[in-house]
């Protein structure tokens, strides 16, 4: 084993800083602490920080925790913006061909969605423009899955989350719990989302703003859809048309999710939605897989 | 260029998130943005993490910044326990050889050291074994470099530095400025450090314990040697058979700074420094770059 009898310099400082990891009981925590030490060293190496820079990190991190409170969590919003929280979901959802895919969580699923019936509206507010949005849920075969949950949020036609807004919209505006109906089939009544900002008052938005990048996300609804024997989904679909699509800062955009907004005129779907001829209809289909409850290996 | 419209996917995610700083305005954030994100995914994707442990992640690094205020840098320790804070000092100091190699600054150079004539005795709480702290400043041509400015500091025979006991000890106890005589001589009198822990009580000390690491650091005297026309050092001196020498916590020892506590009899000596003979004695040369001011290339 390399202690420091070696001599830290910098060609050992990988090996005898992970050697210092050597006894950690926990055998995931030591892989952990010793790949870190092995990839921070790698980037401080690489970029050779004066210690003017070095300082600048510390105080940028120590601003970040600052930031953090009951209600805003920044380490979360710096774990965006780089990329790491769709990484992280990437790995941790990897879907067969076939499959929807999945995107991040987001911070905005902080209260429990209100059961309602399929069809019902969830703009309390009615900002924004009027919109079905409607899909099935089926498995990885085809096979529909009556009965799925799908639990569903988004922001209004302004950009803000009801929990954003809590002096102007309805509690639980634009959030809901819809049990699929015998076909797999769910339906309801919102808005169009519009695009919106990330909290950017804080150092992650003086990082975007210092690195020439927009704090925005593209327009989406949110989604998590759930059925028996299959694994949960964490999903959005994003509204095809929408700026930022190319550059959601959080990098949460897939391909495969984007769809458009259309305009019906068919009067029995309009009776079946409950709503008058012509009308907007966004459509999304959940494909579950019927994996071992999760996706990791 | 890559952009979004490529698509996050595990193996995409490098060149998806790097592009997203390609506009970034200043090259120098726009290469440690760029290396950051090659890392970070480096290391991501090496550990895999699981949802959970990100999520500890987080709550630790949040923890780190919230146990930070005007007298505690919890992100410093965090950076000194990988072996950051050495590493940086490395890069930033590469010596030449022959000249005294440095080490970390530490956090406790925080007050400034009192000007103190030549054999003054810096130990003013008398807690510990009174020891002689003598070396010469020379270049690395080996010309004694006369009026050579060395600041002095340390903990006391208990492992404590003033600032630490305010209420305890006299203030300015165990500091010094010294001004080397015209051959480059310094002396003065203190005790014996002790060996110390560093704070340990935040998350940083619960990340030691859960791998099995001590917090210790082993007994130094810190300096900080300037001479015109010379790069300015700073290092520490470590007290041979002092315990942790092998561990130091923070990674700040090198063999070549490692010096006894030896027992002199000898009264024409000890007429010199001021004590009675026989007399504990730590001797240091400080060998100076005549660098370029600094000694980055």
């Amino acid at each position: 084993m390399i202690t420091q009898h070696a001599g830290f310099s910098e060609s050992s400082s990988v090996a005898v800083v992970a050697a210092s990891f050597a006894h950690t009981p926990d055998e995931r925590l030591k892989q952990v602490m010793t790949s870190l030490v092995e990839h921070l060293h790698g980037f401080v190496k690489d970029v050779e920080p004066t210690e003017q820079e070095w300082q600048s990190a510390v105080d940028f991190l120590t601003d970040v925790g600052h930031m953090c409170d009951d209600t805003r969590q920044e380490f979360v919003l710096l774990s965006d913006v780089l990329g790491v929280t769709m990484l992280v979901d990437a790995i941790n959802h990897r879907k067969p061909a076939g499959t929807t895919d999945s995107t991040v969580l987001g911070p905005f699923h902080m209260v429990e969605s209100p059961h309602r019936e399929l069809g019902a509206n969830i703009s309390l507010d009615h900002n924004g423009e009027p919109c079905v949005f409607a899909g099935q849920a089926r498995s990885s075969d085809g096979t529909p899955l009556p009965g799925a949950r799908v639990d569903v949020w988004q922001a209004n036609g302004a950009g803000y989350y009801d929990v954003q807004q809590p002096d102007v919209q309805p509690e639980r505006n634009l959030r809901g719990l819809f049990v699929a109906d015998d076909r797999g089939r769910f339906w309801l009544r919102t808005v169009v989302p519009r695009y919106y900002p990330i909290p950017d008052d804080g150092p992650v938005g003086q990082l975007l703003a210092a690195t020439d990048r927009h704090p925005n996300r593209p327009a989406h609804i949110h989604l998590i859809a759930e059925a028996d024997g299959h694994a949960p989904l964490t999903t959005h679909v994003f509204v095809e048309g929408s700026p930022y699509l190319d550059s959601d800062t959080v990098f949460g955009v897939k391909r495969s999710l984007i769809r458009p907004v259309v305009v019906v005129d068919d009067p029995l779907r309009a009776e079946h939605y409950g709503v008058a001829n012509p009308f907007r209809l966004l459509e999304f289909d959940v494909i579950l897989d019927p994996g071992p409850g999760g996706t990791r290996p």
